[in-house]
């Protein structure tokens, strides 16, 4: 099968306007090396672009994808981590300033999760996705101290819960810790309702999450 | 620190031009859930967003992204696979067409790779970055067989030599060949250029990369 | 010559990506017709585009462009009205319930016409220029009375007191000032600064033109 | 009542969005005056947006628009001719290499004409728009030498026949002629399918308007 032809029209197009458009700033950027701000953990889900939903220009955000945006906790061994090793780039490196953990409705990874733990699945199910899932097991307590309803039965609280949880699993990370310590890096928690585009940012003083103020759409 | 107010902005944009005008597409995903037809493999860099690179549509294409746009091999076991997860979840539940592992000029973890490899740097510096790079050590040899340079002196070379490496892990997964096999499912791989915006793709056959006949920009 | 390349490119690039996206919406207004909400009266300045500024879709505004923004007197004679018969197309076929004239800085036909009060020339130089910038020569007094300096030698104290002559023009025309007085129509006058980006309103009370409060651009 | 919130958003977005990307685009061309290369003589239909369709850049397309994208033919006198007054600042001042005229499918203007002359209704009727659509009464013998219906009883080809007369018209300017005759000015004729987005030249030897070649739609 060829690549498929809706994506080679759909390139062309991005080369022949946003490209053509942006191209002295693309230039700069090759010469010069990428210098992003913030690093954004996002989900792989096809509805939730990042560089979409925020608009964000070449150059502005690192952004790592994975089944349900997540963070594993810091466990600096032989085995190949893809997530922390984003991290240690974003934070050692190229030193952002900002870590966004962004999640969103109607999560298909949490969805799995969920159906797994109330059907008395066990991790080992699959070769991956379970296993991966698993990592959000504790977010099932922290979600009961914060929402009123039990995560385990609703969906949107344990998508917010895991969201909480990737941040603590944040923190696991010295150096990253370090940086958050000295004043020189910010964590914050999204959340987006893909169905009506709306936006939640995570209080940590209250641990709940509040709609960004925005106008009404005509 | 407060979320920064550009991406705040950003979103507020986002959402009163792109999903207001797209929010009946937006919705109908969130009532119908996603089935995008490709898995697009990429590098966490902020230049290289897959959405805006291909203009994709909201629910057109599951996005996993980490550093260097790697798969490793297949490795089903008790630790956390986040990429592997991805996979899983693309072939196995959502029956993807096509997976596309799209690799970049001037990308930093390959940069970190041959600099470590040419210095005599081992995988166990830092925490996270090395040991995940260490991942394309094959591909050195790979590289070697197809072009012409040395690719630890090559960043372009080890770039490209990296892109058919994942394709030949992402091979390791049975249930991936078995879709492949059966015609369900189509592997390839892409280089895109920052500086230029070009576009090239693997060909199978050759291993070689040829360019996207495009028209030249105005 | 052939056509510009780049407008071919440009075409393309708008036909597969956002013309795609947005083809449901396009097929509806071609089977079911227009009914835009707005008349935009604006210039043909090449830096103003209307759609592109106020991001507008298709079959919202209606959208006239002459130079300089301009709105002849009613004069229903045997001579060819463009804009007039743009205003009559809008207010008694479409029912707008809104007309705007957007102006904008270093707008080349006022500055003719400021070139040509000041030095002298008359309204005959040239072909049609001269004659059709003549319509704003009411406004110098217009703007004396609502700006400090006087308007013949400050280019924006022209430009926007052309933008309240050309809304006073508007109400020369007896269906549309009937549709006002009803409750169904609104004028706006509107200015836009090229170098900046920012958008001012009128007051109509006052004849003062503020800026539209917006967050400072990151 | 106030300016209608959707565009007081719309024009939000955009300047957080697309001029922000490009605000030193924007500063350049306020600083150095605009110099495009084409006029673009389109219709006021909120269908067709001009910069949209060829996915202009700022400075790039003079446009002018009024009903039906009509050019009269050369007429100095003392009244007030817009169109001419956008042609004679395209051509004499800006010396643009480029005259489009760009008609469209489903034109109100020329629907109104057609059904005007098949029902007896006289240019006198209404104030400006029957008397400006009278403009194309000579096209309605252009096209029946073009086309094999009788453009009166057929709405694309009395649309096609406009444009045809519209180029026409513009070799009527004595100072655009010349400009043609010493190749450096070219008109074009295109015609827009709102429905399916597909776009038609004219090619001005055998009178027909072929389909410019693109690939399908994904």
């Amino acid at each position: 099968m060829n690549l498929p032809e809706r994506l080679v029209e759909g390139y062309r197009g991005f080369r022949h306007t946003r490209f053509r458009r942006e191209r002295d700033h693309y230039a700069r950027l090759a010469e010069a090396g990428q210098q992003p701000n913030t690093l954004m953990i996002a989900c792989v889900d096809s509805r939730v672009a990042p560089e979409v939903v925020f608009d964000a220009d070449p150059g502005e955000m690192l952004v790592v994808r994975n089944v349900a945006n997540l963070v594993p906790p810091y466990q600096p061994d032989a085995n190949y981590h893809g997530t922390s090793a984003a991290i240690e780039f974003a934070v050692r490196q190229l030193k952002v300033a900002h870590i966004i953990v962004c999640g969103h409705a109607s999560c298909g990874g949490i969805n799995a999760f969920r159906h797994n733990a109330l059907n008395g699945v066990d991790a080992a199910h699959g070769d991956f996705v379970a296993r991966w899932m698993d990592l959000i097991a504790p977010a099932t307590k922290l979600a009961l101290a914060c929402d009123a309803v039990d995560p385990l039965h609703d969906q949107t609280a344990m998508e917010l819960a895991a969201i909480r949880q990737s941040i603590q699993n944040l923190r696991t990370f010295p150096w990253l810790t370090a940086r958050e310590k000295a004043g020189e890096l910010a964590l914050h928690g999204l959340w987006f309702d893909v169905a009506d585009g709306s936006l939640r940012v995570l209080d940590e003083a209250s641990g709940g999450f509040t709609r960004l103020d925005d106008a009404p759409l005509g």
